[in-house]
Formats: C-alpha cells, sequence, structure tokens
C-alpha cells in the first residue's frame, strides 16, 4: 500500500475565496486537469462512490484523489487500495475545505505525481451538506450524494448544495425497500431549485446504475477537455 | 395547528461563545427550564425521535421546541402537531447554532409562552456532524444521533461531536439488516473517545429503544432539578 500524505490545512478568512477559485481553476484548465468536487453528509456513501468511479475510470484516465477530513485518514487509506494516487488533508476541525485549501491539496498532489500527472482529480470534501456548498473551490464539475436513508425532503432544508451542484447521485438505492423515499418527490423540489440539475440514482455498493453515472462523467470530462 | 414564530438570526463573530452559554445556563437555571441539545446529520432522524419524545414526556412536563434551520419551516410544522410550543430559527445559511442564536431563541419561546412556561426545551440544532459540535449553547443535556446507514466508522472522522455529546442515540436500528453495521465496533471506538458517554440503540419510527431513552433522559431531568 502507498505511504499517504498528510497535510494540516487551517482556514484563513478569505474575502477572497472566489478568486483563488478561479486560480485554481485555470491552473487545472493549463495542467489540462479536471477536477470533481464531491460532497454530500457524513455517511452519504461519498468514498465508496469513490472507489466504484475509480474503477470505472482508471483504464481510460490517471486519477488523484484528495480526501478531505477533519481529522482521521481512514478514507484516504481505504480509497488508496484503489490504486489511485491519494492524499490527505486534515481541516483541523473545520467545516469545509475553501479554495485555498484546496489549492494546497492539489499542488501537493500533482508535483508529488511528477511526470505521472493525473488527468482526473475527485476531492472528497467534508461530510456535512451545508458548508462545502458556500465554498468554490474551482471544480470543473460539482457532484452531491444524498442516500436514500437522508429522505427526499432534504431539498427544501438544504436548498445551497442543490443549486450549486451539477450533478446529484440519489444512494444507497439498495436501501430503498426499508425507507419511505419517493424518488418523484425528490426530483420535483430539485427542480425547483435547480432544472438543470442531472439526477442519478444509484447503489454503490451493489453497483446498479454507477454505470450511468460512469458514463456522464466520462461524457463531461471529455466534453471539458475539448471545450 | 399552532402558528409558527420564524426567527432569523444571523452569527456574529463570537469570541465570547462560552460566555454567553454559560449566561444561557444560568439563566435556564433560574427559571428551572432543562435544556437539552439535539444534534447529528442530515437525516440521522432528529425530528422523528423529537416527536417521539414529545409523546413521552408531555404528560409529565410542559414542553417547548425550537427548530433550527438554514431555511425551511419543513420540521417545526411537523414537531408542531406533537402539541408542543414551536418556534423556527432560521440561520441564514449558516450551519450551526451558537449561544447568542439559542439566547435568542429561548427568549423569545419563554417570553411568547406567558405562564404555561415549558419545563423542558429541546432545541434541534442544524443537520450537521461538525461545527454545531464547537458551540456550547448552555444546554443541561447534549445529545447526538447517529444512523445506521451513516456507518459505525463516524467516531473516527468526526470525533469532536462524540466529545462533547452525554448521550448517543444510535437510530434507525429497523434498517440494520441492509446495512453492514458493527454496534460493538461503534462502542469501543466510542470508548476511546468518551469513555462515560451513555449509548441508546433505538428506531424512533418503529419505537424499539425508545423507552430506555426516554427513562434515561427523564432521570436526567430529575436529576438536574435536584442538583
Amino acid at each position: 500500500m502507498q505511504t499517504i500524505t498528510t497535510l494540516e490545512v487551517r482556514e484563513s478568512i478569505l474575502n477572497n475565496n472566489d478568486e483563488l477559485a478561479k486560480g485554481n481553476r485555470e491552473s487545472l484548465r493549463g495542467d489540462n486537469i479536471f477536477l470533481v468536487n464531491i460532497m454530500g453528509s457524513p455517511g452519504a456513501g461519498k468514498t465508496t462512490l469513490l472507489k466504484r468511479t475509480i474503477e470505472g475510470l482508471r483504464d481510460e484516465y490517471r486519477i488523484g484523489v484528495i480526501e478531505a477530513d477533519v481529522d482521521s485518514a481512514v478514507d484516504a487509506e481505504s480509497v488508496a487500495e484503489s490504486g489511485a494516487k491519494v492524499i490527505q488533508l486534515h481541516t483541523g476541525g473545520l467545516c469545509h475545505l475553501d479554495a485555498k485549501m484546496a489549492g494546497e491539496g492539489l499542488e501537493k498532489l500533482i508535483s508529488e505525481a511528477g511526470e505521472e500527472k493525473p488527468e482526473v482529480i475527485f476531492i472528497e470534501n467534508i461530510g456535512n451538506l451545508v458548508c462545502p456548498a458556500e465554498f468554490d473551490i474551482g471544480a470543473a464539475l460539482q457532484v452531491m450524494l444524498l442516500s436514500v436513508p437522508e429522505g427526499d425532503d432534504k431539498p427544501l432544508k438544504y436548498p445551497l448544495m442543490f443549486e450549486v451542484s451539477d450533478c446529484l447521485l440519489v444512494s444507497k438505492l439498495d436501501a430503498a425497500e426499508v425507507f419511505d423515499f419517493d424518488l418523484n418527490a425528490l426530483k420535483e423540489r430539485v427542480g425547483q431549485l435547480n432544472p438543470g440539475m442531472e439526477i442519478i440514482p444509484l447503489s454503490a455498493l451493489k453497483g446498479d446504475g454507477t454505470e450511468e453515472w460512469i458514463d456522464y462523467l466520462k461524457a463531461r470530462i471529455e466534453e471539458w477537455k475539448a471545450g
């Protein structure tokens, strides 16, 4: 197993987050690296999704992963088993990444990779449906997970996350039988906030729906590279 | 159905949160009101638990509820059906309550209640496993929910919440059959962080375990009132 680099990052009071995010975006464009920001509640299934996604992409793209955590390195160790280059960011108790922290992580990941520069980088953001929505980090694609057990009413309660994301993955679909979850009601609520949002129900654990997600992601990567 | 009061609160940069929390605590002691702070991820089941808890307590205590939400009043409307006096706090996008916001909510709730002053007040904090842990609001009891679908590894990833809470309710126990959740592993991890923590597995939906929770809560209320 690879040794995992851990970086301690601390929030600076940023008035210029958007500017730094723009800087990240331009720098990634220059390096031809597609950045995906993965957001969702604690336990929504971000890490399982990420591992499944790496499996689906690694034959075509070199992949890098930045795991953001308040403290531990549990997810980084788990994702590293998939063979992707992984670094761990620690936010020191903070509830989100900002563009500065993300920029530090990207620089570290890219410089460590040397000649084997990643073509696609995933950032697994802190498990939180509120704060990460407020900070643009410079991603080309914003993906959020909402797991079935969380309930179909979440767009009403955490609207910003649904507004700032390009794609909603409805995860833990395999648990739908034991929860009273109305996918159509969810779609309607999402439609009020973000009519263009792509919605893909899936089970990252069992694999259902992951093919559709990976096809969607590849299409977005190629579109971006061409653009 | 009662009309729900909505209060818009905004975070002030507080260096003195602990002092304000102490003020809330003293003022509640003076009024002989037991305050419970309920925390947990989005969708952990806080509202369902709260409704079940009100049912179990309302014959013995006058109950008030403060629902904190980023934006909506979904939970407040749902909880109001239980007959408790409810007010809604809006944090305007923010991810937690601080002692000042909580104090504003308490004052409003208590003054609206007039002669029928509540004896027990529940605050349902913003759905978030990170930020609310950092802000003492002056509660006599800190309760956190962790739902089975979130996974047994959460103490490793969000340690502070487990450290600052007195009681852990392991919710959605009815879903245990479809999730690979190891209660003993969870207990061991919690033991490392907070050996005195009370851990009660339950299903607020089905009712399993809620009796134990309500007995525990009543014992804590009486202990506090005597103390």
